[in-house]
């Protein structure tokens, strides 16, 4: 599991004086990142070596606002590893308390977009991190 | 059912030459609030009067990307209405090929925040445009 | 000088209530872009042949804030055209309120970033929409 | 002067392959609110005591483009202090290379966001951090 944290910036605010919902999805990815430059195999690696993990869904259940200036951390675990997909799953804190929850599914394609079966080396890096019942 | 037409700005793309992903909550919204305006009660007018339609969970489903300059039409519909909650559904296609499907479900609150029925005038209102079957 | 009319969606907005400063470049861009595709010439297209218009300067003036489901046209024009570089200019309104006003300047590069000529055929079709005194 | 650093997501770049230059405000805003929080008199404090700092101008000048993940460092200071205005500048370094320099200047509004004169303790907290020649 990886815990990365985060200042809420007034950009991420709407009307309503809270973060806009679609952040969400950008805190999932900066939590992504961090666990796969914890795993010591960087997404930025990863794409230099000609592999990508585009999303093909994404789902945020919303229990309470993050606020600006809110210091959130973002808890990333893997949910789910199969041969061609990872399954990342996602909760948004802020002081312990809970704001957010999803999870994002990302199939591991080559350089011309080709779903890719994981090469051993890179699952053997995730295996560790999966946490089925985060 | 509301057809919303947007072309994609170069500001919705990333680094993978295509829309990123959290940008298609943005294209739900704005297709929400079409279907609103069409419905004759703008979502402006409905936050003037002290109702709120808050998020509570949103899917997407991403089966083709869209890329800069591309003209989508973001379909919307209501699929299901309960006695607090709303949920949209959505479908975005450019040239009539499907690119992205989700949905977005959403309490009406009062400008305390409260969940709250959804008043029978509102309701009328929405009922035409239930298609439970998107 | 081209007018592109866009729709405030509340993902633009900020918990001021009104639009976030950052996204008038993003309207900018999008006026941008329609005012070379009135030209007969789309980015789009300019990028598939190999030259980018990268921005090496932008400013905003702040006259007035657009809100949420706001209706404003961004009005753009040709301010400068020199050997290598093009600046665009524009005015951003609603009911022909002036909000925003602003400028980017765009050196032409080549697809290995050196900046280069702009080619005589280019060159004419932006001339006549050059409008020194916006 | 306040440095802070941050890693450039995914979500920031655009099909250039780089950071999508309206960004570069939103880093300006984290750089202003981190220089606040150092003066010891927080943004978010101000607001809550009915005080603004709305934008009325903002310029941005891109040397260098910053790319995904990388990691720059925001280096922010006052460099003009008014009865009514701040100007905040802001230079954006990745590995001491100078990427991006600009400034926004902001009056001090009320509650109404009618300009007022900056009160004395504030003017007192802002003072030790100009630099007129950043």
């Amino acid at each position: 599991m990886n815990k990365f944290d985060y200042r809420i910036p007034y950009a991420d605010t709407d009307k309503m004086g809270v973060v806009y919902h679609s952040n969400y999805l950008k805190y999932f990815e900066m939590g992504r990142t961090e666990l796969m430059r914890q795993i010591g195999y960087t997404y930025d690696e990863m794409e230099k070596q000609g592999f990508y993990f585009p999303v093909v869904s994404a789902q945020c259940n919303y229990h309470a606002p993050a606020h600006y200036d809110d210091f959130i951390t973002v808890e990333t675990t893997i949910s789910e590893l199969k041969h061609v997909t990872v399954t990342f799953s996602y909760k948004v804190k802020c002081n312990d308390k809970l704001l957010v929850t999803g999870f994002t599914k990302h199939p591991l394609v080559n350089y011309a977009f080709k779903p890719t079966r994981i090469p051993q080396n890179i699952r053997e890096l995730l295996i560790p991190h999966i946490e089925s019942n985060l």
